[in-house]
């Protein structure tokens, strides 16, 4: 029976190509062959042969003839009854109508056939029926698109295949789709593509994201560039309040704890999908939209201005029913239980002069209140409402990129009325007038601008679709994967040891995993379980009590001991500039200080920072613009937040002639001729050293030869670690220093304390050591 | 008949002395002699009597004996019915009984008497007589109390004559309650105050604004003290979205038209009642809320770092049928109309770390939906409502110190219970738990802590009170008064010829006076009215098309302009970037780039500012700190908002060796030995000059002995206007960029196009001219 279905599907390749030649398309028709790894799969049977079978209903007579096969491990008595079960159930794309539909169908049957595709001679075998075909009806072949809808795991064996028997002649183009997972992490990922890299050019690999065939993602760009004469101005931190990617889930992992407990909620939708839906908000939109080396390498940027995660950038919960569910698909006893998230809520923010202090919030969950998709901008609230208070225009202004279901049950953008009234992404959208009487976040309907597809096409049929003609810019190059991944593993690897919140699920959920913001770190509103595990990180801290050599030694924990100085150091500065007029202070690099300078850029508003001048204690030799720049840290942990006059910030010129601290270049010479000139007596007001882990301080090592500095204020010296150069303010000019303050932090450090009877000379230093 | 209560007056006073001894204050009674300067006018008739009773009433037998003197124009036979007319009208305060009230009412009216205060002999008289019954009675003299409720304009003439006559001997004190308004603008209040000076010392006299005795004003201070451990980490701009402080009335102006049409809402209720309340919520705590010197030195720092105000900081609006009352009422023809606001919203902005950017929107107006009044600190909306969106966490986080009337209809302290549970501000103050059913600013009242003063007082008679106790902080110092006038003035001088726009009053105004916020610009939302007059003022500009000395000349409006010449930079820099690594621009001073700079700033945030080296163009000899200093323009407008690395800015030393431009200290040579250091061949990438009012370009004028700078690239200059030093890049460092571009924007400037000739050897400038 089966053997008259081929020669049947033969006979109808020929007819159909005879019927292509009456086109609008004047060129003859090119052939393509299509490929399906895993043809009787679950995502085929769902997905892949609906969208091929709408592929060629679309692409009749457009200029291609096709050829469908099946591959599945199974051999052919089993797989290809397998395989028409599958094609007798294909549904009618909804632009067909039902009798030309008939028609297609009994033709795409035709053309698709099983094939065993297991040993690489299956593979040869594909191939040479490929070229036997092309050849016996004289077809010009397209090109050969390659589906692999199998597992990860075989990716590399499949393309090893594929690329040693299947790969077309020079003129044709080979395409083969990749579906998710990609990797695990940053590393894994990189295994992987490294392997890929082998067999696959990447020009040749179209890694599938489904979200990137949802047309309310496929129309973000479109929709952003259409619209931006109203975007532009207003797509910024001035304008921007807050940025929502949300996928809200109400089923539960049942059935697929083999694979989801690995992956977990972060890895299953937010590396990917939801993480796409970001780059498209806040990438630069290309010149060419049509441009896919442009499109990618705009995405690709996006990753380089996200703030790094960590683990206080998100919170994690757990359906309290998982544990359940692993230990019975896992065959795991009673005890067991996992620590795979199901629901995560991630602050994300960027370094992005156009978007700092935006926060996004990425959201996903099982088992949650409702089944929803979205994207919000939310804009902030510029408006005062004297009156009339329920007027569109003091309503929140928004735009949804509403990707389905939910109240709404469509896709649709959204763009609240009071913003503006956008123009159509596209000629086959269409503007929604009659409403439903229903709100979407916060706004009922009728006071939004909608907009929708007429047709909605299902994500597979679009991407394919693109696979057909070489759009790479719907598709994740390998840079994006790598970066995307490079962005989610340090949080990942955070999340390691953390538990999640556990929750019943649906309504019951309250507001137990509602989340909030404090400064750019994330935590449930609720907090009681969080506080647990705090308080016994906390218990590791030590505290040291008692004086130092005579002098006044404030030991408390680190929090406390800032709140402290930075509070000290403001009533001096005060005090000071209301007897001279102005405030001479040293500060030192390295990361004690970090805490007290965030403290005093945060807390401190009005610390007379227009008559304060900040010195530097010691600089390493290397440049400002490096890392280890004393100077720089303290620029971009303090100055940049505060507002110092320009003048009065004093770097050390470790730089001159583009070279670092040359003898020759007088670089000591030049600071100490500037504290000569600006502080009376060169006699700094406060001078806050920190003490590295051997003890130094400023830079001024146990072995420098100090005594020769003699009258000296600056001097160049070298450390025993790298960078072994460095400048440092002598013991002369600390000693002729009014207060001098020795802030020591961290656990490591405590022992060092002791250390500094070091510093000559000084009778009473203000020792402060943090734990 | 009235001889006789003089008689039983004089023994009342003798009989309360006797009973004060008893009571737990030791000390002798001491006396105060009241006097009401205009006590049978308005104010004396609503709040004054009913204040000073009240007052008396909780002082029987705590230390004070009393007498009132009634002062008026009229003469005794004339005044002293219409006072008795006011006094047996007197209301018990509600802290006492009637059958005690009716007593201490009897005591008050013994007390209490009329006296013609018209003529200097008058004044001698009064205290004469209050000298004489101190005697007759051996009491001791606490002090005198003139409260002056006569019109502004009077109180120069009544002070003299309270100065020559009354002041008690140097034991006792000696007060002048004076009531707003207090000048019409800030030179008309340094006049006010200037001539007051002659008569009173600044400690003797106390202004009052009666929103200071409202309670919930009064109790602001000690609300944010009291809750500082919560209010201080949100106290700014990092949690604060915006500040509403808000008067609306429903009355219109009738019957006071002589009075409003000269004042208008802005001086009436924004620069004294809402500015307080203003000060009182930016204010530094202090730390001892009872020093009034403290509490008003603070006040009166918000002043420095309030923005300055213009014309685009406000919306100004009239009722419509305000034209009708100020024809009849000032007695003027059908075809008058008077442009006093009768409504104003005003966006205020800070230059102040802790609030910067926080929008202070200001509103009153006359006939408006509803009275209310209140001061709202909404925060920022920190959360992500995963579920349970209706949870008091998800709502918004505000704090409403609501003065009065509105749904609530009492004064109260409302904190929304997602922030935190606030202290009671006094111990007479109660929580209210028991709730309407009404919601106030968005929130039900179930959703705050609400706090309310046990037994509401009348703010006369808490201004009263602190009058008798010296309490000053309750009052508008001369310092204060000044800055509010210095800082209203400006805004009130821009709207003299402005147009408010016309509303028809009550709910009819719909959202016709909602305003929004356009940067730190306000406009009305529905925008028709205003556009009409700006198109007008744009049509005087011209626009001059063209090629000038073989360059193409950009001549734009000034918007389109900038616009383009930002892109053109960015392009450029983008360009040089990516082959040479790094951009040399060349900026000028000046006011015509500050508008380039903020497109720069504001739009171009992909701008390469990490490779842009900025330098200057010229400089004028004057410290970097002076509002003349190029450097300093460049910076405040453009450097300081974008990511530029510190060291690739370069700012010319004009000042070394703590002096300016001094040829031996080499500042010229040393930009120059800079600029050989960075820039390949000393060749700028781009230098783009503006052109001054005489034609000069750079700082190199006309008579500049140009030639002798030779291969100099920087040098020192004379300007024909001050400041006349300047340093300037020479011509020969002009003419080695790779592009130059002229800026000439502002009509004046227009002419000055031709005469760019004058910069020599310039083949091809590129020049963007804008008007």
């Amino acid at each position: 029976m089966w053997r008259v279905t081929w020669l049947l599907l033969l006979a109808t390749t020929v007819w159909q190509r005879g019927h292509t030649t009456e086109d609008e398309n004047a060129q003859s028709p090119r052939h393509v062959s299509v490929v399906i790894v895993g043809s009787t799969g679950d995502l085929a049977r769902k997905y892949l042969w609906q969208g091929f079978f709408r592929l060629y209903s679309s692409q009749v007579g457009k200029g291609y003839t096709f050829s469908f096969y099946g591959g599945g491990l199974s051999p052919s008595e089993k797989g290809t009854p397998l395989l028409f079960e599958i094609l007798k159930e294909l549904k009618c794309p909804p632009e067909l109508a039902a009798e030309r539909c008939a028609l297609v169908k009994e033709q795409f049957l035709r053309l698709s056939q099983y094939i065993q595709l297991k040993t690489v001679e299956d593979y040869e075998k594909l191939s040479q029926q490929i070229e036997q075909q092309l050849k016996q009806e004289d077809m010009v072949e397209a090109g050969r698109l390659f589906y692999l809808s199998v597992p990860a795991f075989a990716y590399a064996d499949v393309s090893s295949k594929i690329n040693s028997t299947c790969r077309p002649p020079a003129e044709a183009w080979f395409r083969v789709v990749l579906e998710k997972p990609f990797g695990h992490d940053f590393e894994s990922a990189q295994l992987l593509a490294a392997q890929l890299a082998g067999f696959l050019k990447e020009e040749e690999m179209y890694r599938i994201d489904h979200y990137l065939g949802k047309e309310v993602v496929a129309q973000i760009l479109s929709f952003r560039k259409k619209n931006s004469n109203f975007l532009e101005p207003i797509w910024n931190r001035h304008h921007i309040e807050r940025i929502e990617i949300v996928l809200k889930e109400t089923l539960v992992c049942k059935g697929r704890i083999q694979f989801y407990d690995q992956y977990g909620v972060i890895r299953d939708v937010l590396q990917n999908h939801l993480t796409e839906v970001l780059t498209l908000l806040m990438m630069k939109i290309p010149a060419n939209l049509s441009n896919s080396e442009e499109v990618l390498k705009n995405k690709l940027n996006v990753f380089s201005f996200l703030a790094p995660l960590g683990r206080n950038s998100v919170v994690v919960g757990q359906y309290q029913k998982y544990t359940e569910e692993v230990q019975e698909e896992l065959n795991k006893t009673k005890d067991y239980f996992s620590r795979t998230p199901t629901f995560a809520g991630v602050g994300i923010f960027t370094d992005s002069p156009q978007y700092d202090g935006i926060p996004i919030f990425m959201t996903s969950g099982k088992m949650l209140d409702e089944r929803v998709g979205y994207a919000r901008i939310l804009f902030k609230n510029d408006i005062f409402c004297v009156q009339d208070y329920s007027h569109v225009s003091c309503k929140p202004k928004q735009i949804v990129f509403h990707l389905g279901h939910g109240a709404l049950d469509y896709p649709a953008i959204l763009v609240s009325k009071n913003l503006f009234k956008p123009s159509l992404v596209s000629s086959v959208w269409r503007e929604v007038t009659e409403h439903k009487d229903i709100s979407v976040l916060g706004l009922p309907l009728s006071d939004y601008y909608i907009q929708t597809p007429v047709a909605p096409k299902e994500a597979y049929y679009v991407l394919i679709n693109k696979v057909l003609h070489g759009r790479k810019d719907s598709f994740i190059s390998a840079d994006n994967l790598l970066a995307s991944w490079a962005f989610w593993t340090p949080l990942l690897d955070s999340l390691v040891q953390a538990f999640p919140r556990p929750y019943p699920g649906g309504a019951a959920n309250g507001d137990l995993l509602n989340f909030q913001l404090r400064g750019r770190e994330l935590a449930y509103v609720n907090e009681a379980v969080v506080n647990v595990i705090q308080q016994g990180q906390d218990e590791n801290f030590q505290v040291m009590q008692g004086k130092f050599r005579g002098a006044e030694m404030v030991s408390a924990w680190a929090k406390e001991l800032v709140e402290r100085l930075a509070s000290d150091l403001q009533s001096i500065a005060e005090e000071v500039i209301q007897d001279e007029g102005q405030f001479h202070l040293v500060l030192s690099g390295g990361s004690s200080p970090i805490a007290l300078f965030l403290q005093l850029a945060l807390h401190h508003y009005t610390f007379p920072w227009h008559q304060t001048h900040v010195w530097l204690a010691d600089e390493r030799c290397v440049p400002t613009t490096d890392a280890g720049s004393n100077f720089r840290t303290i620029y971009e942990q303090l100055l940049q937040h505060v507002r110092i006059p320009y003048f009065n910030i004093h770097p050390m010129p470790v730089q001159l002639n583009q070279r670092l601290c040359v003898e020759e270049d007088g670089g000591a010479l030049l600071y100490e001729k500037e504290i000569n000139q600006h502080v009376n007596a060169s006699s700094f007001h406060y001078v806050l050293l920190g003490v590295g882990q051997d003890g130094h301080t400023a830079s001024l090592f146990q072995d420098s030869k100090l005594d020769e500095t003699g009258e000296r204020l600056v001097t160049l010296t070298e450390s025993p670690v790298k960078p072994h150069q460095r400048m440092s303010l002598t013991f002369t000019a600390i000693n002729k220093a009014r207060r001098v303050g020795v802030l020591v932090m961290g656990k490591r450090k405590h022992e060092l304390v002791t250390q500094l009877s070091r510093i000559k000379g000084q009778d009473n230093p203000e020792v402060a050591e943090g734990v």
